[in-house]
């Protein structure tokens, strides 16, 4: 997997990484990417739960979704997702920004039509949402798996997007008194709401809600 | 304002919204958007961050972005911007879900070129991010406003889609005994971390870890 020119950083290219497990870190840990493509020119840009095997990323939805089936019709679309992990507040308006992890995907979608690789992409969509709650649920049954749409883009010409650290300001505002730092943002799991709370919390809900994602 | 065809939501259309209230308040809790255009005839998507003043949205970035310079051009582009509420966890795998609220809005960008607007924009991103932030800080001066490239794109051909509430079962597995639920997300602000612990933190940053947004 190498970039290129297309999946290259352009601004801030320091920021820029291409390795592996850096870009499947990043698509694991976000719980929804925003799939682009074109229809008759325009560009359309949908949010969207997705998973990771090794270096296929899945995409699933209803038998009837437009968006499904247009990119499984072998049109190239460009797939994003982000972590936010702060606000980066300096002393100027200017050097303020954000700390972030960012993927963006090229490729061309695929249709998933064998059953078995279909059912390993709904456990992968499953388990990307809540490792773990594959297991404990009603597996799909075949009218389900029938009625699932399911395409498939291989990560290779792929790049990461990182911030991370303090604010760096113009050396002439450092003597300013005004504070500066980071406030770190964490998507943070509250209290299960359960429809029968005699059922004791599955181990999924449990690990979830102790340890925050990314965490 | 009103959705278009292109706008109209097509899967699950009762999770559809078309009125301002919504969509403003959906891309002011947002802290980026997803910005989708097309160069040479393929997709590029592209997260940012962004802000609103009344039905106009504002994405800023220096005056040598890529993708800023191609939005200025006017090209067609489409913004999608998402805040997760919750993972949906139903018995079955099939009915397992989010809870979110997302906007996509379809539009061409604009050049922001008077210097009044742009120090405006400037102000609403910085606001956006962290709101009483703009009057705690050192202001852009004459160098920085000419080195920051804005476009504006009108709010009127978008819609909101918004996923909300418990799991959604089939009656047949309302008696399996398996736990469902929803555990809720908030992107939750943690200690700052400032560069000089001596100085009092702002009332900005109280605010923001105090009450999480949107809370």
């Amino acid at each position: 997997m190498g970039p290129t020119p297309r999946s290259t950083v352009q601004r801030l290219p320091e920021r820029g990484r291409y390795d592996a497990p850096t870009i499947h870190a990043i698509l694991d840990e976000a719980y929804i990417c925003t799939v682009a493509f074109v229809v008759e020119g325009s560009p359309i840009a949908i949010p969207t739960i997705h998973a990771r095997i090794d270096d296929t990323l899945y995409l699933h939805g209803s038998n009837v979704s437009r968006m499904l089936s247009t990119l499984a019709g072998g049109v190239e679309c460009c797939v994003t997702a982000t972590v936010l992990d702060g606000l980066v507040l300096a002393r100027s308006v200017f050097h303020s920004s954000m700390n972030y992890r960012s993927v963006v995907l090229f490729g061309r979608a695929q249709p998933v039509t064998d059953r078995d690789e279909k059912v390993r992409a709904m456990r992968a969509v499953t388990e990307h949402v809540l490792p773990g709650r594959w297991d404990e649920v009603r597996q799909p049954n075949a009218k389900e798996i029938a009625g699932t749409q399911i395409v498939s883009i291989t990560i290779d010409d792929a790049s990461a997007k990182i911030r991370t650290g303090a604010p760096v300001d113009e050396e002439g505002d450092l003597v300013l008194d005004i504070w500066s730092g980071v406030v770190p943002l964490t998507l943070m799991p509250g209290a299960p709401i359960a429809d029968r709370p005699e059922l004791e919390t599955p181990g999924s809900v449990r690990a979830v809600t102790t340890t925050p994602r990314g965490h």
